[in-house]
Order: structure tokens, then sequence, then C-alpha cells
């Protein structure tokens, strides 16, 4: 299991239409191969950011078969109007489940 | 309750040790006021990155309560010889949960 971690910046005055677009492509990540979960957070210091944190199996699952997939255009379809920068991607693995 | 998201760099060839002292960081976070959880993440495309999450009830928990304790100093004694540059140290709150 790999986390993709998305850093998003928006203009904040969208902030609601775009979590609102972000509860409606709910249904594309939980129908994704190999996808096992997803979170929005809003960042609290700047609060045109968002770390969207979205759980594969693998990074392929992300980065071939999502990326290649029709839910990849349709999460882009809701998601990227909202975009004032192109978003960050970054990948992790968890090392260490405290408690 | 607020997610600390600090992002930690070492000496990747240090990363065993690293990880072995978050480790022993369990009980000083397990035991803070107000600490609800922690998780360490190891970045994939940069292994000298590592993103360490804490949950805390309010961010007053950290920045004050925390930071102010003899736990932050024990943390600090375990954890800082690791670090090649200073900890960026950012806040977050879930708006989603998808699934």
């Amino acid at each position: 299991m790999i986390i993709e971690i998305a850093l998003i910046t928006i203009d904040p005055t969208q902030a609601h239409a775009f979590e609102h677009a972000v509860a409606q492509a709910r249904d594309i990540f939980q129908t994704a191969e190999g996808c096992r979960g997803m979170r929005l957070e809003r960042m609290i210091e700047d609060p045109a950011k968002y770390m969207l944190r979205i759980q594969w199996d693998s990074l392929e699952h992300h980065m071939v078969t999502f990326r290649n997939s029709e839910g990849f255009q349709a999460w882009r379809a809701l998601a990227s109007p909202f975009f004032v920068a192109a978003p960050v991607v970054e990948h992790s693995r968890e090392v260490l489940h405290g408690f």
C-alpha cells in the first residue's frame, strides 16, 4: 500500500465549490482499481492549499492504471477548473503506525 | 482535531536509526496531552524525506502545551540528531473522509 499525496492550490474563495467537487469524485476513486481510500485535508496556515491523500495498492495502480483510465479524465474534469497551479504529486509509504 | 504535518529531511543512510528513534518516541506522544495518534511515512520519490503526521485535539495542544513540555525536549533529543535541515511544520484539518 502506498499513499498519493497531492498538494493542490485553489482560489480560497472557491473552497466550498472545490470541496463539493472532490466529494462528487468519491465514486471515481472508490471504483478505481487498487484504490483503498481518500481523504481531503485543508491546510490551516494557508487555506488556499489542500492535501489530497489517496491510498493505492501500488504506485502502478495510481501512475499507470488510474492515470490512463476514464476515471482520471472524469476526476480532472471535476477538479482541475479549481486549480490555480499544477498540483504537486508525491507518494509515501507508511513506516510507523505509532498509535 | 487537527493534524501536525512535519516534513523531516535526514541522511538516508541513517534511515533505520531514525525510524528506530521515532518508534522510541511513541510513548512521548501517546502520553502528551491532547495527542490522538502518530504515523511516520517515508517519501518514495525522495527517501531522505519523511512525513510525520501527528493528530492533536487542537492547534494549541501542539504549539503551546506540547512545545512547552518536557516531552518536546525528549522528542527533540531523540530525533533532532538525524535532521539535516530544520523540519517544515504545517497543520491541516480533514474536510472530507471519502471512504
